[in-house]
């Protein structure tokens, strides 16, 4: 309560707050009274509250009962993606090994994902990325190659071994989605698209939860907590860059808030330099900052022929900056004490 | 062109523009050279191109093909909305009157919702808001009466006779919200929701679409773009405010985004003092701000116990001060040239 | 405390409060404990308890000591400029009388000052503005006249009668501005620049403090608080527009910053809707809405030459332009119950 | 040229520019005219042009002359400090080194500045800091020991050979900050203090120039060029974090700032993830990602006692903590191939 707070209107919170069922303790210094309550789980009630007149502030103390806390989970979460797909058991996240994924922003066509899967496989990835459903800023930009897309992405899961993740963007699409990948992508628009959280979460799939461009990070572990309160257990997180006033890059990727999500949530959390600075020269200072700051691992965008991509093809490297990248990479992971997959010797089949 | 670019990247980029159909113009002045192409709708290939070798900057400029764009409809457009339920031909936005629409946050009850509109109908307010598909930054919130919350809207309708707007949330939903109201809704979170923007442009009701809260004014006038090219004519944008460094108040309401958009498109513009602010002592200000810069209207949340509502209450303007915001709006409506409607005196029937 | 804390950990918080001579009372419900004590002015022990292990939160709830606070002073400050220069007995802030202070951006000559101050003359302008020292981006841009703009301003003011407010950007010059002029500026770049604060608030002039181009309301009040911590009584607020992630506009002007202030502070606010918007069609629409919404006055760009103007010229009004603005602004100050001085129809003296 | 400008409209742009002796090449395609001209370093122009009746936009294209520009010197540039002071000739920013620079935020005693002195030296520190002019955001908080603080600082400059760098915020303090220092601080707040920033491009010191809060990457180069433009040839940019809607971390650390810089400019960057994130537990991971992506140094806060430090003791380091710190960070600095000095087993005299 404010320090000029009446009788009266200390009386008329308390009396608000039992009228929710709520039986508030109170505690007075001075000319400032502290009311204190058990956390009931209604933020409606708290804003309430603190527009009540005579009602300096209301504090609201997580409690322990969320599932993507580690008051709720002390130890590291570890998801494991694509155990049924390939040879070797899947991909982990949140373990020992630093996880690349990579691949184009979007699917085009079986000649450009096999290039772009022969490329990122030769250079270390242990997972594909490739959007099928691209949610585009313009009706007039290209949006996708869809279903179709899905079948070119499932193509290339079949011919490497390596689990696939795509993007799914509206909640009737989310079985067919499941069927075609290994895990599920909540874009950075579709972060409190909850209808979607809500039908992916539902869908069993290990999901690669994006943080929206202007979420908080407080907000980013509330839409996690839509995935797991619909049953999912194997959310990974991803930062991706904010919204900031500096024009100089695309987004403001914000790494602070992977150590700071790492120190709250049981997730793994992983970075994706590519979207969030949209220059391709800063994806690898980027890539190795993440490693060095505890990310469990990378999504990047990768095309071999960047300058005929149909959607981001600004941001992507090509082959050969992949591999450099992937080289640079390696001796900054192990300084953190953790591993990287090796570079693959052997061809891949063609489809 | 940089001023060091070379001849083999000034070449390269224009190979790579060629290569996409695009036949370039060049100029040279001292040491810089611009290439002038007409617009080609592609914006990944503007991003290619930035991001090539010797490369500047690619300028875009936005042109007249635009469904939102003042160069496409210099006029302004007036927005119908629910002429076939009201007795006065429905609301219009765009034209000389101000349009307040209010109601309630979330629709709750029979009894909260006649009490609602009773308060918004005596004091002047020509719309009815309310919604029953509630996105709530936590699971544990609220989340809405869903269908059931519709039928009570619909009765409010009937009983009063004025038009409703209601968000819709899912592309699932859409068929039955717009049977049950006037206009649809797309709130903040959904405006890059493209899924739901392609089935709400589909429905051909009129919609109401709010600014992304890190929406570039671009950025919304392309998400209208989308409503528009499904076939939507009737778009009413709405400025709710943006996320700025300031923890004063939820969001920071942006004003000058409501005097540029008009500039920039045909299409009608109202604010959300409400859930701008977040702080029910400045929506009476903001209101006044809105009319005097030529925002078309304001949708602001009426709750008649707030004390006890069950969704964004503590912003909620009760009954009274409600109609003291109407009395101290209507001078300043008048001020600059439109008109407001008169508070009604007669009562409503009961439901 | 966190739910989780031990004994150890609030002992050693209690400690470290004592170490400072704070005795905290403290009050437990289930396993949260909170601590509260008087305010003790020591941001840094808050920030240090904030980080102790254990500790949840420090909330600080603003005491009524603050000199700028409504708790000191509950009625508006009226503060009057340039009494002894003016017959009208000077401009006064935070009266009745909505007051419209305009001026080129920069003193740049007598021909120019002259017929700048012969345009807002004769609209209703009752204060003049010119910038001598001009803060700017850029070593190569124009830098302002210095002394011999302080002179030119000066022999406005005396031919025109009207007090005059000009930017002091470093302690030394306080005193020569002060001499030359009647209102000494704080420009945007400088809120925190302490020493300058401390020596304009001790110069006895009053002050036009604007807000930080990133400053929140509780950083800009705290500014003023040097101010009439140092023994001026006489601070004028002024919202410039904040950074934000929108290019459309120069700054995002956040008008809400003016009502919440208005309710925090007993200062007089005014707006500036120039440098605000940087955009001369927005400062109409931004000048009627902040007579709307509650501010004391305008400071506006107006330049009778812009296409010559050495600076910020692209957003300065034309004497034909602020005219019309001076007439559509009468109405809304009107509507909300304010003055707004006449235009005049004498022609002032030739220098 | 807007798609719609009119040949007078045109003519009338060519002419103002005229006006100002730019002689402009005009080149058409379709509906668009485009205008070239060398830079004329007159931001003011652009901006008077741009908003021109039928202007569509103005570019400005950064020429090859400004002092930190890659355009004016390709490689990088290494600012030695202290070589006068220590044995060892100096630390050097930008070259095979990775600087760590560390102390306590502010100056209390001798007793204070030993001990954390003799902590960071033993850890492998090459370079003391120290605050005795501190810039608070309010009036009440600890605002340094000035003259007294630079005598305290002094003594450890001399006792540990290490060279010190200060903060000075006001330019009548330079002459007694340069004498006493070995690199004078130019803080966030004061960036854009054009004056100090004059005087201390003048005091011929190394400066370490901070970033705005709320500072883009440009204003940050331009605040550097005004120093380079009085003559100083030594600078070192140091991010901190800007401005953001998360209130997770007190400020955003950007790290692709950092590695952006360091292409646009040939002069030193580093890192200072104590003030950006103001969290103790994120400074190593953020002091470990800032070595990853190419920063040439850190400046850390470092406090014996941080439980009663008079000044942001809430995100300084304890000797252990800092210790551990730099035993992690070398691996990750030997992994981008630099090298990191190592820690010093002989103690340290006693004042």
């Amino acid at each position: 309560m404010r320090s000029r707070a009446t009788r009266e209107q200390l009386d008329s919170v308390i009396r608000l707050l039992q009228g929710h069922g709520v039986d508030p303790k109170s505690s007075t210094l001075a000319d400032i009274t502290v009311l204190i309550t058990e956390e009931v789980g209604t933020p409606d009630l708290a804003a309430v509250v603190e527009n009540s007149p005579g009602v300096e502030r209301v504090v609201i103390i997580p409690g322990a009962q969320r599932l993507t806390s580690r008051h709720f989970r002390a130890d590291a979460t570890e998801v494991t993606v694509g155990s049924e797909a390939g040879s070797a058991g899947g991909t982990v996240f949140g373990g020992t090994e630093f996880v690349v994924i990579a691949g184009p922003c979007a699917v085009e066509s079986t000649t450009q994902m096999s290039a772009a899967a022969d490329a990122v496989v030769a250079a270390g990835a242990v997972m594909l990325r490739g959007g099928a459903f691209k949610p585009r800023t313009s009706p007039y930009s290209f949006q996708g190659l869809g279903l179709a897309g899905l079948a070119l992405l499932a193509e290339q899961r079949k011919r490497t071994g390596l689990p696939v993740v795509t993007e799914v963007v509206t909640p009737s699409d989310v079985e067919s989605v499941a069927e075609e990948s290994d895990m599920l992508q909540i874009g950075t628009r579709n972060m409190q698209n909850f209808d979607l959280l809500r039908a992916v979460g539902a869908s069993g799939r290990p999901v690669l939860l994006k943080r929206g461009m202007s979420a908080t990070i407080e907000e980013w572990l509330l839409a996690a907590e839509y995935l797991m309160h619909m049953g999912t257990r194997d959310v990974v997180l991803c930062e991706r860059g904010i919204r900031s006033f500096d024009p100089s890059t695309r987004f403001t990727l914000d790494l602070s808030a992977v150590a700071e999500a790492k120190r709250l949530t049981h997730l793994p959390v992983i970075v994706d330099p590519s979207h969030s600075t949209g220059r391709p020269h800063l994806v690898a200072p980027m890539s190795l900052a993440a490693a060095a700051c505890g990310a469990d691992g990378l999504i990047i965008d990768v095309h071999t022929d960047a300058g005929h991509a149909m959607c981001d093809g600004a941001q992507a490297l090509g082959a050969e900056q992949f591999s450099t990248l992937m080289g640079r990479l390696r001796p900054v992971v192990e300084a953190v004490g953790r591993t990287l997959s090796p570079p693959r010797s052997h061809s891949l089949a063609q489809v």
